[in-house]
């Protein structure tokens, strides 16, 4: 059973499988462009708030190729419309700018073609990613109490993220531990995530999951009991508000009425110190054909209006535990963050993730 | 622009928009058994509780037809395996038992050919169902502040009913009055009642709606405020629990949140006073391929197991108001359902209502 890698670095190419076709086809794509890459970031062959930062990270490898082909030792200059335009692919995840601005830092140190170093650190984001989500399993593990019920939404697994998962790395490393009695996975309309993404994830990994419709989790709460609701995050502001995949703020709502506990898991690079709070955290709107059409077949009457945000913000008040690599915040809010991201050596660089914004 | 008329009765036989085939198609589809009509019944062809009621009655028609042309006089002992046959079509919208006890009643006092009668009886059902709609729409309305914001969960229209509809019919009636600022409506997973049916109903009428996402509904009424959840019921108990389309109970869980309020409508013949509360109220579990499917197109991995009850309880607590063709019930409880239910002269049997638990 090989490990799933949704990005990949192949033959100086960066290769992505096209997540817009799973499960029914597992079709991976090369890409030699940051333009391209872009357009790839944008059209969702990739997704997930980590997954997105490192395949930025490996277009700006390819983007500084072209720039040194083109402008040689003036390849700074060259590069900085291909940020731009990858910066700008989607709005809501933060591990996007993140990765840019990593990736820049190492710019006015680089003598010659820029190439190598750059693959290089580009390489090293995707590694610790990976080194994240194995350590934020364990962390999250040591929350789950046996014979727990769990329910994830959207797709915070391998596939959003280096490898390994945020919010399916613990429920992989708490399934592994035998500490799960059952597995439960949202759909997550419009998009699918869950059924197409998480259900596809689970079932290579062997961990028995039910689907079921969105509407459905607060029935499953009260019917089944749920003991943790456990997702992934695409920004996390400095009071512990987090931006993730709609539904998650209904979600935790509906936990807290039932006593279930709220457990968000997301790298650092996800945790944006420079907004006080979610309300200004960009919430992406996606086009009406996602709710209006299905597989490409019209599903609403014609003349159909549609409202399509892709994210909410579910306030700190709401959420138990953010379980991060540095280590686990319950109750977040401010002080609390800020102990965390000022909190010991971090494989990152605080001051980088705190310009970002 | 005509009304619509998702169940009908002409040239002696039951006609029933095929609404599984909606909004692409309207296609109206024939019956002249109660056994394919209790089929059709099954697969959806008709649904909405009040609809289902009034399609049983006019089965019954047609099984007394067919018995009475088998056994003669006999026809009350040949009907009864159509009667068991409808009866079981599906479980949780009390109506079907509710109109198919109100139709027996009138077997002892019927002389000869029983066609003619029982076909009154439907007809009275059926116009009886358009008029409580209309006057439901009445009372909705007179709660409902100018320039409120409404959002409607599955389908409670005019293809749920008789015709005009029960949420939808205060929808009709408010919007008509001018007393909306802006309709929503979920897309209700997994059959997808509010993008196909909603939507359609609506527009055909011209009010303007938007359609989101069911786990977008919490993101909805935070970001853009909503004052009013308005839906239907299959059945309500004794107590004002209600069962409804899956995803009510959570909608009820986070309009409480946000202090948006929850307004049920539904007939008389929805409410099931020999039930003392949603606990023992039969909640249909259907194909897991509602869910694993999308238009005949696998969206799940292959392998992947589904949780899909199709409805759920939302607890007389949760709920602020009930709209009855009686009257409205506010801060639903046994005492006040029981004043509703005892009090006045309904056109409705109530003796029949309470005997078909």
């Amino acid at each position: 059973m090989s490990e799933i890698q949704a990005v990949q670095w192949r033959d100086d190419r960066l290769v992505l499988l096209d997540q817009r076709l799973l499960p029914v086809d597992e079709i991976y794509l090369e890409y030699d462009t940051a333009a391209a890459t872009a357009d790839a970031i944008r059209d969702m062959v990739v997704r997930g708030a980590p997954a997105i930062g490192i395949t930025a990270a490996y277009a700006v490898v390819l983007a500084a190729r072209a720039a040194w082909a083109q402008a040689g030792s003036g390849w700074r200059e060259a590069i900085a419309a291909d940020i731009v335009r990858l910066g700008e692919a989607r709005p809501t995840a933060v591990n996007l700018h993140w990765a840019l601005a990593r990736m820049g830092e190492h710019f006015p140190g680089i003598e010659g073609d820029p190439e190598a170093a750059l693959l290089e650190e580009a390489r090293c984001i995707h590694r610790q990613d990976i080194a994240a989500n194995r350590r934020m399993g364990e962390l999250g593990t040591a929350l789950i109490t046996p014979a727990s019920r769990v329910l994830t939404h959207c797709n915070a697994g391998a596939l959003a993220t280096g490898g390994y998962g945020t919010a399916l790395g613990v429920i992989r490393s708490a399934w592994s531990e035998g500490r799960l009695a059952a597995v439960y996975a949202d759909e997550t309309r419009p998009w699918l995530q869950g059924a197409r993404l998480t259900v596809w994830e689970l079932l290579h990994d062997r961990i028995p999951v039910r689907l079921l419709a969105d509407g459905a989790a607060a029935w499953l709460m009260q019917s089944e009991g749920i003991d943790w609701v456990i997702v992934g995050a695409d920004r996390i502001a400095a009071n512990g508000d987090v931006a993730n995949k709609i539904g998650t703020y209904g979600l935790a709502i509906i936990a807290r009425h039932h006593g279930a506990r709220m457990m968000v898991v997301a790298p650092c690079s996800t945790i944006d110190m420079g907004l006080a709070d979610g309300g200004s955290i960009p919430i992406e709107n996606r086009a009406g054909e996602e709710l209006l059409e299905l597989s490409g077949q019209r599903t609403a009457a014609s003349g159909a209006d549609s409202w399509n945000p892709v994210f909410d913000v579910t306030p700190a008040a709401l959420i138990d535990v953010i379980v991060t690599e540095r280590g686990v915040v319950e109750r977040p809010d401010t002080a609390r963050m800020r102990e965390l991201m000022g909190a010991g050596i971090s494989p990152r660089s605080t001051r980088s993730s705190r310009r970002k914004s």
